[in-house]
């Protein structure tokens, strides 16, 4: 052997307990987290089987909907919208993306690489799209799939009327794929009234599960266009119709599929059990409360949100300009090293631009809110020397 | 709101602590565990990539390779397959698969639906493949991918000279990738010096760790055909080019490309930390020395390996014939019963023929052995009414 023991596992792991108000990952309560040094289970285990029937029940409320196959993809929530593309699209299929920051983006990514034939209607960064626009879009291209988020995280738009694109799809026969990973639980989402084809969520959002299991549903629609592939699903680790029957979704016999971790199914279902016991309309009203007055502070602060219409902003990730002689990674480098708290820079569009602070399940609170302001207005002051308005007082 | 809370999530979470003997998941130490109710970190949080860093040195370790492109797919083993297939193959690429049980069928399952010219050489169940079938195939087929398994947990079979194959993948300008799933650790294994180009292995066999993170390493011969690639790579998640910036592989600045969950990574972290401190070599060796010891009261008890050869079966999944009259499932219920004990059946090829052993990291000891042979004998005797050959006294 030539590759010798690395010295660095002489030394044990430490993990600092941030205050994550970033994008998310969001802090995860001391309940999910116990959860996670549970022992082990096999994949195929009555114990583990009947935990992934909790969690596809708890999806099901989560998402409103009555969906059969309705589980997880056993990756990130870039796995999910890979998952949601690669399934309903085939070479020369052609796929519209509504654009509302990076994620329309991502999606056109991966459904070209899985052959599609893309197109795109993208609102101005920072609002979000009208209906006009989309109803064009599609007069133009005719999809046979729409895909919109329902927030960006990294604009933090949020898109309304989504149930009057569930209706336009119908009238084109075309089908809808909603992400759902940052908004799920800070803004109303109802998958089965508002006739959306496909959905999916991050687990480590407001949900505040471990990162790496994503919930997601497909309801009939979508495995009717499915069934008539004429070619079978790119990726085996992502194809829903064998997924689906290790997860139990059609009420065949499971098939193994591939090893879930139980680690993360544990980690999630405590998750869910917290949703659940708080009840998802409280959740959301709590997010938006939150939201309101994280945005009030801001303004109070003299600064301004990113997104112009009050009513298009997420309450889950909220991103806000940066003012003039700011430095954004001295800021957020001042939180981080003086109070372990995560303040975010911009992604994607908003790079250099904007700073993100998420309000994520847990870290939705007043006191929470509060604490970031301060932080905030004390590391600006601090590193660029700037005084902020005297309204600022919190 | 129509869909209720579901009333399941009202109880606690609740799982055993069960003795997993079957072809993995492993029991996971304490310390791995513990590891994993660390608070959560964010995918780009100095610590974590600390973290991504430590576990890559460890898996070069491991692996025995200077691979700088050496890194972790966020899935499970199947995912690390479907990774190394969908970066390597384009469209009408002729790839062989060596087929020892069920894993060459299932990489050319995936390759087929990546576009790849599938081809295979197969053994007679329950045997290697010779040397002699391989360079008669790669003669016929001119691959320019060739897949094998170094371990089959679907047949016990363990392939020996894979350095004669990557020396004949050399002659044939082939690229070799290697399943090192359930043999890592538990059999000698030498990427660089074996000319392999591509290595995956699972987290959750003989590392001890979690499941759904999968160590993944490329050499420079595997990256050119990436480079070299006309078209991109149909998978986003699985990009190599992609995940590997953002594994700081190339030198290069890190880029965001999917949130790890750093869950999954503190569990693996501890369990490469745990071999690193045992040492590969001696844990190799024992593996060797507790199959043995394994096979040794399997004969002694008048039952017979599946693999008839005994320098070609697994050291870390022991696949035993399952005795005229008695039911695997009634014996595997019996263990599970009774003691929480997990013996497996068959799987692909060897469904309803073979018990599968795991004496994987942690459960390979002989005092594991002892207690496996002990319950396997109640359980049969018990399920079937056989009495075992006198000489099965332990």
């Amino acid at each position: 052997m030539e590759v010798e023991v690395p010295k660095v596992f002489m030394k044990p792991l430490l993990v600092p307990n941030k205050t994550l108000m970033g994008p998310g990952p969001s802090n995860a309560t001391r309940r999910v987290l116990d959860a996670m040094s549970n022992p082990l289970l096999g994949e195929c285990h009555q114990e583990n089987l009947q935990i992934m029937d909790e969690i596809k029940e708890g999806i099901k409320y989560l998402f409103q909907t009555q969906n059969p196959a309705t589980m997880c993809i056993s990756g990130s929530g870039h796995a999910g919208m890979e998952a949601a593309m690669c399934n309903l699209l085939e070479d020369g299929d052609v796929v519209l993306m509504g654009v509302t920051g990076l994620w329309g983006n991502r999606a056109g990514d991966i459904a070209q690489r899985y052959g599609a034939d893309v197109h795109y209607v993208r609102a101005r960064c920072g609002y979000a799209l009208s209906f006009e626009d989309i109803r064009e879009a599609f007069q133009t291209y005719n999809p046979k799939v729409f895909f919109i988020a329902q927030g960006d995280s990294s604009t933090g738009v949020l898109q309304s009327f989504i149930s009057d694109i569930g209706d336009l799809c119908r009238r084109f026969n075309c089908l809808l794929v909603v992400d759902i990973v940052a908004s799920l639980g800070s803004a109303e989402f109802l998958m089965d009234e508002w006739k959306v084809d496909v959905a999916y969520t991050g687990s480590q959002k407001v949900l505040c599960g471990p990162a790496g299991i994503t919930p997601i549903s497909f309801n009939q629609r979508a495995l009717n266009k499915i069934k008539a592939r004429q070619s079978k699903v790119k990726s085996y680790y992502f194809d829903i119709t064998l997924l689906g029957q290790f997860w139990g979704c059609f009420g065949t016999s499971r098939i193994y599929h591939h090893t879930v971790s139980s680690t993360l199914l544990y980690g999630l279902r405590e998750a869910i059990a917290i949703v659940c016991q708080q009840g998802l309309k409280n959740m959301i009203r709590r997010h938006i409360e939150c939201s309101y007055r994280l945005q009030k502070g801001i303004e109070n602060m003299g600064m301004e949100m990113f997104v112009p219409e009050p009513n298009h902003r997420m309450s889950s990730i909220n991103v806000i300009k940066i003012p003039n002689g700011v430095d954004w990674r001295k800021v957020s480098q001042y939180a981080m090293n003086k109070y372990f708290l995560e303040i975010a820079g911009g992604l994607g569009p908003t790079v250099d631009q904007v700073f993100r602070i998420g309000l994520l399940g847990e870290n939705a609170t007043e006191e929470k809110v509060d604490l970031v302001l301060t932080i905030l207005r004390e590391a600006i002051q601090n590193t660029s020397g700037i005084t902020l308005n005297e309204r600022s007082k919190i």
